[in-house]
């Protein structure tokens, strides 16, 4: 897909081995930027020198490595940081403060500067509009597929695009989960526009993931914008029809991101309802999408409710259980206190066998509700986490 | 070891196909008794019964089964579990309201109560002063070994013995990963003065063991004292004697379930100092220990320093990585925002394979300071909850 005014490209500049691990995304001219960051009190330098720079609301584009997550570098990890987007800036004719800029990998290992700055001269010849594909393989550590998605909206006569990449948690430097992700938009919007709608979408979509209940150092999220759909001022319904293009963009991502989580086998969507409150319903929701037990009884393909009352209860989560029902894989298995008979056991253990599974629960409390997407726990994940060696 | 007083049992009443399945524990006098139990919002019928028979403070003991922990089974379990307890008392001579019960296994399934009261005959028949090893036996599920531990102290020319038996993670029933704990002693205590001390000796034992960040509809710790040392009332140092008694068996139990933790191939403590104060050490040292990067590094001998910090600012814990430092099995790999060389991480992987393991975290921040005990995360942990269907 194309995003007018957005080029992209991937190469290899010797961080990793073999695969790609230098991406640019630049914007033809000065585009509108928010961004959202890991909420880890350890971050890397690029966290640090993104904070500062998005403020300003503007921006031409992100140089990202994968590799090399330049976090517990020091000084020097900082000054790396602001020389890659200042090389990155003027590859592409750039102001330096206009450079973003995301690195992945493993922790305490300085970047390899001569290396990425003659990556960036080729990578900014190799820009290119249908480019972003060949960004997302850059950004990718231990991802098993490169993640992309994009839609559009009419608004006023005008087409908006809007374009996204991700990365996941890879471990193949296995210090850091990191989670990126690059959205582009031609869409004409201002800075504080975008962030709220950056925001919005974000708690929606990248902040419903979790494979693994760890924050990396290095989580990043940017939309840009450039404005050259010509829309008129986004707002009311129109700005809803962007907002939501956005959102579909991010849900796409980030269900791939949980998906493709490390040594995963399912995509699990797990529902909450009838909780007390959203506060408590998230809690729930979060309590069983990151508990051993129950990503385990996934893997297994075992239709195991009791865990799930399990570790709601030991997350203080109000559960009536007179009233609660556990719905797996579409079938009742718990429902008014009593287990469901074993037809309906062997029926959920079926449907638990599917590459995408829903665990859905009612409190019977209130009436909040919250969904999050996560992925099982399988040996593959402790294998990788285990076996390699930093 | 023997408790005067006090006798025990453990045999086959045939809730699980062949191991031991049902313990008596038995004072030959009314005995002042303390509990501290799950803080779960879902309970098991047991727990119910528990909390309520402690509030007097005298009980002639308690009876534990293995393989069914009558959760989730309504009114009717609530019953089961009186009737338990009202068999268990009668085979004894005791009142009915002075016996405590106890259930471990799977979530959701009826005690076979016709089996358990024939068993509990034979269990009351077998009671012997060095019966506690056999009720460490059949109070066991996955525990790949049965838990004792005990203490002496003489205190104003008497001598106070204190014994203890506890069961672990055991996921044979998977739907469960109950703690148990029943502690003895010969010591004169009021009940006050047990719950005091019980609180006080959980707090620093038991409360610092986690082996998958989970908490069982089931955790029952029950500390009994029957008296028949005939001291005089405690207090002052001789109390602080006996507490340490206490601490001792406590403590020992809790490293034994962590040590066996499911699929547990290492004991790992986890110190941290330097927090900015008690909450927060604890919580960093919490965060370090339920790492799933940090416990499948640990199980394969990763000296990996950088998951430590990473998973420290994920939990928000105040880390200053200029003054941070990070010891691994006693060797320093990160110090000063620093890591060490080649050498101390080939040292510290060396360290990382015995069977014991510290993790040590000066978090630079303040002087306050945590202690956890918990175990590895290895590949036969998800396979042993993911292969088991119920």
């Amino acid at each position: 897909v194309r995003v007018p005014g957005f080029r992209a490209s991937g190469v290899h500049c010797g961080i990793k081995p073999r695969a790609p691990d230098l991406a640019l995304i630049a914007s033809d001219v000065p585009a509108a930027v928010a961004g959202v960051f890991t909420r880890s009190t350890v971050v890397g330098a690029a966290i640090e020198l993104c904070r500062e720079r998005v403020r300003s609301g503007r921006a031409r584009g992100v140089v990202v490595n994968s590799g090399c997550s330049n976090v517990a570098t020091g000084a020097a990890g900082l000054r790396d940081a602001r020389d890659m987007a200042s090389a990155a800036a003027r590859a592409i004719g750039a102001a330096p403060e206009e450079m973003l800029v995301a690195s992945t990998g493993v922790i305490g290992r300085r970047l390899p500067m001569q290396r990425i700055r003659s990556g960036l001269r080729r990578a900014a010849a190799e820009l290119a509009e249908d480019g972003l594909p060949r960004a997302a393989e850059a950004i990718r550590t231990t991802d098993t597929f490169a993640k992309c998605a994009h839609a559009s909206v009419r608004v006023g006569g005008r087409r908006l695009t809007v374009a996204g990449v991700a990365k996941g948690s890879g471990m193949i430097e296995p210090d850091l989960a990191t989670m990126l992700a690059f959205l582009v938009s031609d869409a004409a919007a201002s800075p504080a526009y975008l962030r709220r709608v950056l925001r919005e979408v974000c708690r929606e979509s990248f902040n419903r993931v979790t494979v693994d209940g760890e924050t990396s150092t290095s989580d990043t999220v940017l939309l840009f914008a450039n404005g050259r759909a010509g829309n008129a001022e986004l707002g009311g319904a129109a700005g809803a029809r962007f907002a939501a293009a956005v959102a579909e963009v991010a849900t796409a991502l980030a269900r791939d991101l949980a998906r493709d989580g490390e040594g995963a086998t399912r995509l699990v969507t797990v529902r909450v309802r009838g909780a007390r409150n959203p506060a408590e319903a998230e809690r729930a929701a979060r309590r069983i999408a990151n508990s051993l037990l129950v990503k385990t009884a996934v893997f297994g393909g075992d239709p195991n409710w009791g865990r799930i009352l399990q570790t709601l209860g030991a997350g203080r989560v109000a559960v009536d259980l007179a009233r609660c029902e556990v719905r797996l894989a579409g079938v009742t298995v718990f429902a008014r206190g009593i287990p469901a008979g074993e037809a309906a056991r062997r029926r959920a253990a079926r449907g638990l066998a599917k590459p995408e599974v829903e665990i859905e629960v009612a409190l019977g409390s209130g009436r909040a509700q919250a969904r999050v997407w996560t992925c099982d726990l399988s040996t593959d994940y402790v294998r990788i986490n285990a076996e390699y060696t930093t």
